[in-house]
């Protein structure tokens, strides 16, 4: 009987990878509508906003990719970055509120390679579920990162829901 | 009004790949246990199992990867596909009756390569997600497929959900 309260008392985590994509939001917004409220009556369930900012060794990198930016140039891309969490977290947070669903709510925010500290954090927590949009990681996917998705998808050893934009169907 | 009952009553399709394997059986159960209730009263869910069985030249293509069998042995692997797809679609079945979850069942068998089969059913009935193991697609998976998750999650235009069975995790 002890036994049987724990096992409804236990911790459900679901990680949600957001950055500043429509698709990413779409993700969460998808995780807080489908995922099951029979759970919610049994277990503690938690969602954990993780937004995953890139080094700033980045920036110069950019560099070494055919990107020739200034100094000042780099120091705005970090600004901006910086602005670009609060933001992600924000709109996120909206998006919570407005779905109606009852969790608890966390958000961390990492920093370095996207799908390292993706799949690095999914790891620590011990989450039960990996919830992301298909397509790249945000502002620097396209010269930084390949397929965050399908190298979490592969790494991860929870289950992975990879939620792709309506928009950007058929594309 | 009218639109409102409408909506209410939008069917829900969920697709989910089922093999032989432990980790397919797995993946059912974790949809029958992650999908939202909540869903259920306000939308018309159908789940639709979904097996695929090889074309019968795949088994003489079988050859040609190094594995030399005779007319009886490849007559013995159809047999034995054959068995498969009701001994898959009855494990299925059992872990549905037993999750007490109630959605409307459909089983559909395809014919072909597991990838294809799997995308095309989808695209095809419009599904709202597709749910299937991480790992290849059964008996077959060494010598015929790559990774036929990898695929779909790149293929499919809904959301997919990528299970690991937790045994075969950390290897």
């Amino acid at each position: 009987m002890a036994m049987e309260v724990k096992m409804m008392g236990r911790e459900t985590k679901i990680v949600v990878a957001v950055d500043e994509s429509e698709e990413s939001m779409y993700a969460l917004s998808w995780c807080l509508n489908n995922f099951s409220s029979k759970n919610d009556q049994n277990t503690n369930t938690t969602l954990i906003l993780l937004y995953v900012k890139p080094p700033p060794s980045a920036y110069s990198s950019l560099d070494a990719a055919g990107y020739l930016f200034s100094t000042d140039a780099i120091g705005a891309m970090e600004k901006y970055a910086k602005e670009l969490v609060h933001s992600v977290m924000e709109r996120a947070e909206a998006v919570y509120q407005h779905s109606g669903v009852k969790m608890n709510v966390e958000k961390k925010v990492g920093t370095g390679d996207a799908k390292d500290v993706i799949c690095h954090t999914v790891e620590k927590l011990r989450a039960d579920t990996l919830v992301m949009g298909s397509h790249g990681y945000g502002f620097f996917k396209r010269t930084l990162l390949g397929s965050v998705s399908d190298h979490c998808a592969k790494n991860v050893n929870c289950p992975v829901v990879i939620v792709k934009h309506p928009k950007q169907n058929r594309v």
